[in-house]
């Protein structure tokens, strides 16, 4: 297990402290853990995400879920932000998300193009602005450009950066795909070179070693993965992402592993609000539980 | 049928407030509902458009016409507004449109490049602007980077921001077409998740199922589509535009079912004004007895 | 009597026109006249103003009272826009007020700072923009230098520039005061020499002539005087203002006089809101009477 | 025949109605008609232009042509603007083309670089700029963003602006070639869309019709057909261009017949200084005496 | 008499020397000089100096009687070339007067301070900008900070600057005050050395030489001091001005004094326009039978 890093250690500046402060410590279990309910699919693969539970795709019911389930956040697109973040004003922070795109057209390439700015996150009151990069795509040039002056905005207006870094594009295809321990780990790391406050990765998957680089081939278990992918991110507070539907159990068990490893929470979408009213919460609080047992 | 939400509940800065309060409440039927004349076909296809009705290649006939059919505004691009706008100074509300394109180029990844700004709207006296998005082309990179600047500009000028959110590209065409449930419902909340103030999307067609994603290849009726479709694009008003000339009856029912499904409104111009005078006056006259029915 | 000039006669550019018509034409009587609510003596001489009707301290009665008086427009400083206007939304035009200043200070040499710009008052849907230039004050030097910024702002977006003007200063009370005949006679030919699309003025008293220069010391009518500076003003439309509370008989031939001399309305506030609210709207008809037999 | 619109009815700014009026009323033949001379064919094609009559090569050659020859402006780059106008200062109007290419590359997607802006003009003492829209070519997203800026800074500026309206590109060629009745009816009407004050294009040949839309298939006489595109452009004046050097003839006829349908003018140049010194002067007061006869 | 210098000696840029030509040798006599009808003092003396001649307080009755008077150019400032300006466009040449100020306060230490720019003047098709430069103002600190950037502006845009070089302040009136030839003769220098390209002086009065300069003190004639003034303006055309009204017989020798000394022209306005019609015409006749003489 590695430990945790205290908000003193990372270099941020004041701004940028008291943001990520409120959202650890002033929400959710106020223990330092952190579990984020992000809520930009709609954009990302469009309205058939809604349809296993329709009512979730009103912002208004999401948005209520985060407050009733005792999230640490929501981050959404600039369009809800501006329609629905009003009538709650802080009584969940808000993750701003600047980037995301539709899955229409093919994603051989991939590049999240900005939407939104850190200005507008400022406006709003946001505490953390959230950024997608596509570690791994042929299309990096213009995406380091992007982030660079969102980091540089970041920065200078004390705003939190959250990058959700997501290995894509054909070569990760070619060298073990988008969830294999090589590639996660790197995202990490890339992630924490760049400057991002708090990374956002899929949990690792060390079995997927097929056309891995030599390193990543040996025998490790999925604990010693993300322990691996917590190292690699060091000073960048790191957040496990639920990705697609699965099982509980099997959910369970990655959240467990990744505060065990010394993750700082979890950023679960989909697994909580398609299904059910009153299954969201029961879920939630099964998550919240084992948040509660890694306080910082 | 969805509840169409009230002007105070949509995140509205006090000037996009006031313009769409002027749009919907002092001009047309004044009860929250609109019907906009669209006239940017002589850019989108050239004059053939005009074909079927010389007497509408001239942008006089058109503007009197929106005002003489009791229109709640008229879209058209900068330079039919400098020409022409000034001697009407307000009669009927102008709505910018700020990007276009001619259609002699191929489509395979079409962006609407923009031809005026959101400044160049409030120095006219305009009451909104529109942007083209081409959803799910793979431009989309271009497009989202100079939707942006344009929704930051409305945002910071209080200038409502209505959004033609067409499906459109090779992907697109792969996929089920421009005007299957899936593509249309897509752009709606694309719109949505991007700020758009007010969308205006295509009447989607869920018996196009071939090709597109699982979901939507259930069995929908009509009405159900269009009430998904509002529901997608939430707190964004939503319009429907009438597209190519079809059938009155055709397009009535068409304008029945999305007033029922909580639209706020159509947007009809080739098929008011490819026709001659009285009947043009008829046919809106015959929209605004279905907008009538659905006051605010 | 002097013909009011048409707008399409002013020189205006298309938002200009645009604005201006929707005050004069889409709101009040709608026959070219106007009837202002001026409400910025809250900060240009205090609370002490609400004395005499308490309930008149509450700009939302105010507003009210504007809507429900038929008014044309209120004229109010940014602070009350920002929290007043947007529950009003274009009900009733808003000229946004962009200088003044409190009493408290001795004017020798008077000068209003700017606390609003017109981009606010675009973004706040405003429909026109006023500006107070003390005309003759020593200080004219830093008058016009921030005169000038207003005027190419309100050029350049389209606004139409109210200016309050003012005779003020040491210099004009030794030489007849501000309300003579030669005063605002100067006053009216200023402002339309500076640009000002609309200007405001009190109403002339040619019977104080003492001190002033030598062609006003002659015997003048007031109704001559007020023709006479309804042509200084040329092209600029004149509002005569109320000024202090007096008798209604007196305020009502002032405004009879002013409206057959060819000014375009009036702009009264103290006399309206200074006493209860059914006499206020009693009063508010008598003057709109008078512009109903003023059409354009 | 059409009306041709009076320089009052086109919304033109107080700068861009004094300079057209300049160039329309105070220069040529002072009746509301234009002939200009266009020499860019330097940049253009290149020297070899000048080889049927070298002396044209000289631009002080053209220019003392232009001022014998009572035409109503001359049309040149930037360079030729700093270096020769000087000397002539205002004895002919200057329009300053602001962007060229050679034809050296091939041109597919055709795209005409700014090598001057609308400041040069201004400084220069231009009383109008040229802008080269290819419409119709794949490279219409760079196209209209370099345009947008220069119908900005020509609005701002006061100056008027001349469209040099050039369907161009590989989608036109597949659609009936670049003087097709479509391609240049399109044209008409884009340049009238985005903006411009007058445009220049090609005589419209209906008798090409192979592949062009169908619309356009049907059998129109050349009359039939300048008098469509005319109507296109409304309230853009608009002015046919010589091309390539032709017989005198079928020259003097496309200009009647061009008058006749109600456009403002003429822009020749090949046809003119592709000749003898006598001889250009004897066709110039040919298209004179065409103009003569259609005064506004 | 002192050879009046040509355009093409002065050093001035492309532009200024198109829009000095076009003044010169395209309005008036076209002969190289100048007669211009001044009409700011509605702002700078009020609408006192319309009392003479009630119908000169309408511009419009001003710029026809330019018009019909011949004249080369029309002083005003902006407010009046807004409003009236559009509907001459280019009949007359427009001289935008950039500064100016009421005289109510005194003028002990006069500044006279912008109240537009030379982008104004580009912008609403002028062919020069004025000036007033106080000269011996203790305020010439600000003069010519606020002169500094009129030139510069001037310079960039093309845009013949023409200076009202005028003799003011507490320390001009103890050295003989305003028009002694001590004060006229060091304003025109001043204009010279400060970059103006064409100076407005009072006529000089060489009698009035108690309390000047020594060498100023001598005995000349009127007709040597008016030469003396344009040799120290240099290559900077001077205008004289008519300044108040007086006699008809002392106005003509002013003038025919003024052009045998080398001045380009006159710029009377007073003495044009304070009298009826007719006698404003045959005023502006005989002052045009003296330019006529001295053509350049």
């Amino acid at each position: 297990m590695n430990a945790r890093p205290g908000l003193g250690q990372l270099g941020l500046s004041a701004g940028q402290k008291t943001r990520l402060h409120r959202i650890l410590y002033q929400h959710g279990l106020r223990n330092g853990t952190a579990l984020f309910l992000p809520y930009d699919q709609g954009l990302e693969h469009g309205p058939r995400d809604f349809f296993a539970n329709p009512a979730a795709s009103h912002p208004k019911y999401v948005i209520d879920l985060a407050i009733e389930g005792g999230f640490n956040g929501i981050a959404i697109q600039i369009g809800l932000a501006e329609k629905f973040y009003w009538e709650y004003a802080g009584e969940v922070p808000l993750v701003l998300k600047l980037n995301g795109k539709t899955d229409i057209p093919s994603a051989i390439d991939p590049l999240s193009p900005l939407n939104a700015t850190v200005e507008d996150a400022v406006r709003l009151g946001a505490d953390a602005v959230g950024y997608t990069l596509y570690v791994g795509s042929p299309a990096q040039e213009h995406d380091f450009a992007q982030y660079l002056r969102v980091r540089e905005d970041a920065r200078r207006l004390g705003m939190p950066l959250i990058v959700w870094s997501y290995p894509r594009g054909s070569a990760i295809d070619a060298k073990g795909g988008k969830d294999s321990f090589y590639a996660v780990d790197y995202a990490a790391r890339t992630a924490s070179e760049l400057g991002a406050d708090v990374v956002k990765v899929n949990f690792p998957h060390p079995e997927k070693s097929f056309d891995v680089p030599q390193p990543y081939a040996a025998d490790f278990s999925s604990q010693q993965a993300i322990e691996a992918v917590v190292r690699s991110a060091n000073r960048t507070l790191l957040l496990v992402s639920g990705g697609e539907r699965a099982g509980d159990e099997a959910m369970l068990e990655k959240a467990r592993q990744s505060m065990e490893a010394g993750a700082t929470g979890l950023i679960f979408g989909r697994n909580v609000w398609q299904r059910d009213h009153s299954e969201s919460l029961r879920f939630a609080a099964a998550l919240r539980e084992i948040l509660a047992k890694h306080p910082a």
